[in-house]
């Protein structure tokens, strides 16, 4: 793995960062990154533990099993004909803001994102409530397995990349079997032919290439619900850890980025504005602060309309700023009055989940 | 109104402090406050706006009215006889924790309750959902505004206390009528003969002595849900508030306090028990920790099980302090990998509401 990264051209349009070759993980650049509502298919960003399977979607399946009344297998095009919604979902890693971690102490092993691992779409196919519903989950079935058709590797073991939701989580209207992404077709890259679609969580539960869903009493004990994903203390390394005691990850903290400027900007004197998103998982963005000063006093931004409920909401604060060198802090608030943690050194972790500390970007006016 | 605190006999049993003689408001003192999962109820925290409004309960009604198809009323008796059940919760004032933001910026005209304004009880009663299911809202009725029978005066106005909560909160399960209170009579300081229970909303929505329930579009236009009861940036005081437009409070935030030892105590070497309380409103309490050295180390406390799904959760951790003096932090994790932030300055806001800033307790050991 790396943590250094590069612009290359992905797909037909647009520059990507990648990170990592092979698994392919790339994002938009920051400048792109909220340039629009919704993040163009080619930007969106992409985080794949293995290889891109090749599925052949005439021969594609999915299978609903485990504790349920009638497990059923669909083919893509039944999948297809059942009722089809489309729910606007923004879609972000656990990883995402990782770097800003590292810089406070090292973090072997994992990906150095920097604020580019979260991305916007329209994404339209079957609601898993509705699927859940034939199959007729049993009392026992409290969690909701998805297991991919990809090739993980982890220490020595291949298996297919999985996690699992509680049921009333998959029972609810937003959760989706996507086969459509921006009103196109799902890209192999991005799960294609059928991902699940889980708003306001973990990316990592919106399991890509999904064709297998097992209703289990508990959490799925594949490697990437059981043991990564998962939040240790700060006191808590390689060493020491015991895997199965972590916080298991699922909803997102409340967290947002200035996307413009970039860090090391030089500007003009004068009015500048301050552009960025927030995103509070399950809660509503209510507020994003910007300071000037280090934190000492704060601005209002003016936030976007609320365009969905499970969509970031972006953001546009004017400063004034004089000649000099200058740090531009934000902050968001999500609908609970809770807000993000000042300092990244105090969310450090040893796998770099969830940083949602306060985003600083250093500038320069000239 | 009075910052000053002391301590008295109310009720049968107990010492409270009380904050406020009239309206009277008050709360156990801090070492009692966790000591028990449920809070006795001579020691359950009180945060009244008016008197104590006398009321016969053989002529009580409830009035369910406004955006519903089949409006009605119900005397006590006929509510008592409807199926019900018991719900453990947490209720805690916006309030809560004043103290610590008065600290850093003074915050005049309003209770400077310290960490007393939280307690638990089991309260039984009706669904709130089972009567509005009979009610059955119209599409329009999406706010459920709750109002009681006490009298309050704000700006030369007199009127009951009010609040509302969105359709969707008052469809839960969780949220009640009650007129008990861990198995006895609700006392009417607590809202006799009935009163909402909200779990993980603000307290000021569990309204007492509660007579009319009306479905509203929009939330209630009470003061106490549209002008109070918000949250402002730093930036707003009295003399630039716009009350229209700050945050409206409802969900709690994650926050942790320590109640044992006390601010000021002075212990013997060795090993203390540090002990408290954590909550996190609609999410779970998932970690609390504790640092002795300003927050560069900390160690992971002890919780006691998750006893209901709307409560506190208590914690303990051992610490073995050398002479001198000491301050003794703590902070909370939600089920969302939200932390505490770290400065209770940073929070601040001029009517002092939701402030879950790290808690800090100074002690000496000699």
């Amino acid at each position: 793995m790396t943590d250094s990264s590069r612009s290359r051209r992905f797909g037909k349009a647009a520059e990507v960062l990648v990170r990592q070759d092979s698994p392919f993980n790339a994002g938009p650049p920051p400048e792109k990154a909220a340039a629009s509502f919704l993040t163009p298919v080619d930007l969106f960003f992409v985080r794949n533990h293995g290889d891109v399977p090749s599925i052949d979607p005439r021969t594609f399946n999915l299978t609903i099993e485990g504790n349920v009344k009638r497990p059923f297998r669909l083919p893509l095009e039944e999948i297809q004909r059942l009722p089809r919604i489309t729910v606007p979902a923004t879609l972000q890693c656990a990883g995402n803001r990782r770097q800003e971690l590292i810089a406070t102490q090292p973090i072997p092993g994992e990906l150095g994102w920097g604020t580019e691992a979260i991305s916007t779409a329209e994404w339209s196919g079957v609601p898993l409530r509705d699927v859940l519903a034939v199959a007729d989950p049993k009392p026992e079935g409290r969690h909701v397995e998805l297991i991919g058709l990809d090739e993980t590797e982890r220490h020595g073991h291949t298996f297919a990349f999985g996690g699992s939701i509680p049921l009333d989580k998959a029972m609810r209207s937003e959760v989706l079997l996507a086969y459509e992404m921006n009103g196109q077709p799902l890209p192999p890259v991005h799960g294609a032919p059928l991902r699940a679609v889980v708003p306001g969580w973990i990316g990592a539960r919106s399991v890509k290439w999904l064709t297998r869903i097992n209703l289990r009493e508990d959490p799925s004990d594949n490697y990437f619900q059981a043991k990564a994903y998962r939040l240790f203390p700060p006191q808590t390394g390689p060493d020491n850890v015991v895997w199965e005691t972590g916080l298991m990850l699922g909803e997102f903290n409340v967290s947002s980025v200035i996307s413009t400027p970039a860090p090391g900007d030089t500007l003009p004197p004068g009015e500048t504005a301050v552009r960025g998103w927030a995103f509070a998982g399950e809660r509503r963005v209510e507020r994003v602060d910007v300071s000037i000063d280090g934190g000492r006093t704060w601005r209002t931004a003016d936030l976007e309309p609320e365009r969905s409920r499970w969509t970031w909401r972006r953001w546009v604060a004017r400063t004034d700023l004089p000649a000099g060198s200058h740090e531009l802090i934000c902050r968001a608030w999500d609908s609970a009055a809770q807000t993000q943690p000042e300092d990244a050194a105090q969310v450090w972790n040893f796998k770099g989940y969830m940083n949602n500390a306060w985003h600083r970007v250093a500038v320069s006016v000239r």
